[in-house]
């Protein structure tokens, strides 16, 4: 399954395997960020996740440049906490108050944010150790943008979607 | 499934489905950190999971707490983001390097306090939202905890774990 398999010996080994499955998260989030810009209803969301949808092509393209200048073969590798994830967000129906919904697809774009902050996080600290910093600083950009992702998730989570469904 | 359902029509039945995912999800870490402190070579890790599993437990009468406080039935609703997180804990196998497992497990262990993180915030933010200011209190200690629990992976993973394992 996604994230160990028994051809990891070495830390090199295990961050290439994390490239794989964080790669094939990106073109997940990047499949189902539509449906959820599809489903929200404040203008401010739909907009936030648009731009989202854009930054997270970028970041396709930048784990591609990883795994270019590490060498490695260019691979995904199903990753089971990431579809737990967006089957969340897939599950979110039309059925609760607009602004429930609302809120229930940022407390679901937040999880997959903090999923790719802690993924990031390990990525970037074993490129380090492996004295690839080429690979991490590329790595660190994307953690930036998903860090600032979540940000403003909070901010419109309180300043309009969370006020409205009380 | 997990997140959502048809039964969540206003921000308190969002509020309530939350809590019993995250109710789920503690139970689900509880029952899977036993594993990953055997796995674990580093005493130190050994040590931070072993405190961690005592937190864990303290954060599920937390919970049941709250669900008293709020009024709702205790229940639990299973949640297959953390089902995939920890499916990934269970998938850490005997055949790397002990330093290079130490480190996936920190990963893993990781991964899930992000998750609990994220889902915490949303349950603070709509505790607030909805009133239930003494729910909120109650789960900022959770919060703080995971946050605590993630700051010491970090630590661990850079101060011994990681190096041994470049």
């Amino acid at each position: 399954m996604g994230f160990f398999s028994r051809d990891i010996k070495t830390l090199d080994d295990l961050f290439v395997h994390t490239l794989r499955a964080i790669y094939y998260a990106e073109h997940e989030i990047m499949q189902s960020l539509p449906d959820m810009i599809d489903k929200a209803h404040d203008p401010q969301l739909k907009q936030k996740l648009q731009a989202h949808l854009g930054e997270t092509i970028d970041q396709v393209d930048r784990l591609e440049d990883v795994f270019s200048l590490h060498g490695a073969d260019l691979k995904s590798i199903k990753c089971p906490a990431i579809d737990g994830i967006i089957a969340e967000a897939d599950d979110v129906t039309g059925e609760a108050e607009p602004q429930v919904m609302d809120a229930a697809l940022i407390a679901v774009a937040q999880a997959v944010e903090h999923y790719e902050i802690t993924r990031y996080g390990s990525l970037i600290a074993w490129a380090k150790l492996l004295g690839r910093d080429d690979c991490a600083t590329i790595l660190d950009r994307n953690l930036q943008e998903e860090k600032a992702a979540d940000r403003r998730l909070t901010d419109i989570a309180e300043s309009t979607v969370n006020l409205r469904a009380a």
